[in-house]
């Protein structure tokens, strides 16, 4: 199965954590609107799915994924799609089902991190909602941030086959959407995340151990993953980034 | 099987999501926080799992729902697991995950409709952030609930099976979880809703429909049903409701 990902090209976003489960899984799948439209892909491509009057099955916003006849959007969906074909899951329903609420909680954490440069309008440049982005970022790292990473570390601490795993004894594709969550939280908010990190020593662990997997690391040095920046659900700026 | 939903008393909220798919699959279940403390239930039965320190799979925040030895959090999680149980999703795989999906769209208008009234923290009052609620709910009346409302009845109109259901021929929990955010949007933003309904009759018609199947009508017209308030996530402010 060749599977098609279809998201903004130029930015990780929230295709990264599809992206990064199709990496660990070894999955043969292409990055649609990266590629060139001479040859039927790019962003055409992409812009037929998401206003073709035609799609059954439209999707709100990328990311979505192809599978054969499936059209698939909404970044957790895509995941509990993949999970059992990837080996990103446990076999049973009950351990399918926690993995599935522990990224549900990672993507209210990535919609806050977007909201801290975005508090009044997606539409709007970070420019014209400074004053707003200034006090929603205090509230961030302050108070939802701690609270987050208390929140999984706890869930490490907890898991009963010892804190390598999320879940379980083998990873899944919350393990490898928690390593994005702190790679991006620590490009956005690096005195925050300075502060922080020393009382969670277990998700540092797990983002450590995550990078270093052979597919991961490969991935993560080569051309196909690209660099944070300033467009991104994660982005730096420094008067955000206000830890006291 | 009896279910135990645990979400906060005094509010529909994110549990209404659930309490709709528990009411119309007819099921069993236990409105935990909203029962008394003297019989072992109430809030110190849910905080004693929201905030145990032994519970292995523990909930970020309400609604979570407790079913035999699993505990599940997450709304949309939630449904996924009672989707097929109480016969609210298609028996496909593809069915089910498009289900999960148009929850999961649902998922992201409600958050929006809350940060309408709380853009900056939730930890704060409403009149702490006022000016920003303003800008706020301006764009989500003028931009952000069109295209949404657009979206899904764009669904309705594309589905093979007509347009009386968002997918198949019969009822999915993302009906009734649209009944309720057209009811709660009516709550929050009825001049809003005035202008822009005469654009979606499908999802007017839809609302209608949900609203009078027999256990649904039995169940608005309940005790069990809350009012909307103040506290909830649909709330209404004259002010925030400047529709153009």
């Amino acid at each position: 199965m060749r599977y098609e990902l279809y998201y903004w090209p130029g930015i990780q976003g929230r295709g990264e954590f599809v992206r990064l489960a199709l990496e660990e899984g070894g999955a043969d799948y292409v990055d649609v609107a990266r590629r060139s439209a001479r040859n039927g892909l790019g962003m055409p491509a992409m812009m037929k799915l998401l206003e073709g009057e035609h799609v059954v099955c439209p999707p709100f916003a990328p990311p979505f994924l192809r599978a054969g006849d499936l059209l698939i959007g909404q970044t957790a969906n895509i995941l509990l799609f993949l999970g059992p074909r990837l080996n990103l899951v446990p076999k049973d329903e009950a351990g399918r089902l926690w993995v599935h609420q522990l990224q549900l909680t990672i993507a209210d954490l990535v919609s806050e991190a977007h909201d801290t440069h975005h508090p009044i309008a997606s539409s709007l440049y970070y420019k014209d909602q400074k004053p707003e982005a200034l006090r929603r970022a205090a509230d961030f790292t302050q108070a939802r941030i701690p609270k987050f990473l208390a929140y999984f570390e706890a869930v490490l601490a907890r898991n009963p086959h010892g804190d390598t795993f999320l879940t379980g004894d083998s990873l899944t594709y919350a393990d490898l959407s928690m390593f994005q969550v702190i790679a991006g939280l620590r490009y956005a908010f690096p005195r925050t995340m300075k502060r922080l990190e020393p009382d969670c020593p277990r998700l540092v662990a797990l983002h450590d151990a995550v990078a270093d997997r052979p597919r991961i690391a490969a991935y993560l040095s080569s051309a196909r993953r690209q660099p944070f920046n300033q467009e991104d659900v994660f982005r730096h700026y420094k008067e955000l980034d206000v830890s006291s």
